[in-house]
């Protein structure tokens, strides 16, 4: 197994990273801005529905996105389409994104002009998972194709998630996707986690999603407010 | 970024690693036995096309799988139905597998009796990449569902592939797959990677795949007598 060598430094640099996480979340509350972090293996369909959910909160609120990716800018190229202030994190072979890099990325922006903030992780359902960002809120991503026991196979990015989305939802009949077992799954590994079931193709659930966004901005405000 | 004392703990992890790995290639040499490794992020269908390609090669040869898992042994429950020797490694919370888990699973085990050995890693099409495991072969997975541009994204783990896989062709047509856009980004990543497009489900392609085994595993047999 991984030597405790490896697991003594790894701890050291999580705690450098919480305390790192810590201040972005003072910063973020100060701004009065919503963090909302994606977390999924590839191919979940992350830049799709983050391309959605932009357009639509683009027209009332003001948004911005950060997006990891190992090698390319694919897709913040992609996301810069619309109205929203985007910027690219390339991680190159690291296999996360940590606090650091987030507070690289964000140098020079006012986050006091933004409403909502999201930050898209490297496409992969383990690594992230320790990680915190200073988000307000953890959207665990995973699509129909997946299989339903996905969350049972990786328990810990469901438990430091606070919100699940099923994905694709258009494709639930192709694949035979048994929502009922999907939904056991995350319950059993995350008693009363919210769930969305969207199709950032077709539409569905995402006003659902939308509304969650916008209800967790306003709870935000006004607990930085008390 | 990571810090540079974690990349200094791990690159000695990783020579300890390449290590083993070396080990445990001059043991499957000895044995004649032929061992193949599987890479993909959750979902792309590891198990299912393990599953097919146990049972068809186990009707002639001797066969036998270890499967990573973070939790769960699911896998190893579905595999087992085969006639395949079949262990399960549980990682907890290590997101690949590395040669040190390989020689424990292993540990008790004659891979002299063995014609073929699969090695199913975690969910992950990063951190794998890094760690060699000793095997002949390694078979990076990728499904329709998940985006021509995964190997653009992930470069590492496709440059650590000998093969990559195209899976899940069942369902190309609703996910207006691009096969073309797709072969392009292997060969810009990797020039000249022999591709395989499969469905497990249908049984389409599935015959060159096992080919391609049979005649790497005839071909180690001849280096090794020479």
């Amino acid at each position: 197994m991984t030597t405790p060598r490896l697991v003594e430094v790894r701890e050291k640099v999580l705690k450098q990273n919480d305390l790192r996480a810590r201040a972005l979340r003072q910063r973020f509350g100060a701004s009065g801005v919503c963090v909302v972090s994606l977390v999924s293996s590839p191919g979940s369909g992350k830049t799709l529905l983050l391309e959605k959910t932009l357009a639509a909160l683009g027209r009332e609120w003001r948004v911005g996105a950060l997006v990891g990716d190992l090698a390319t800018d694919n897709d913040a190229a992609r996301l810069a389409r619309t109205e929203a202030r985007v910027a690219q994190i390339t991680t190159g072979t690291v296999c996360h994104l940590d606090a650091e890099m987030v507070q690289g990325a964000l140098d020079g922006w006012n986050t006091m002009g933004l409403d909502f903030l999201f930050i898209e992780n490297v496409g992969n359902l383990v690594c992230p998972a320790t990680f915190d960002l200073g988000e307000d809120l953890r959207a665990v991503l995973f699509s129909v194709t997946e299989g339903e026991d996905k969350p049972l196979k990786y328990p810990t990015i469901f438990n430091t998630a606070d919100v699940a989305l099923i994905t694709k939802t258009d494709l639930a009949a192709a694949v035979e996707f048994d929502a009922a077992a999907a939904h056991r799954s995350i319950q059993s590994v995350r008693p009363g986690m919210e769930v969305f079931e969207v199709s950032a193709k077709t539409g569905a659930g995402i006003e659902r999603w939308l509304s969650c966004l916008q209800s967790r901005r306003s709870a935000g405000i006004s607990a930085a407010r008390q």
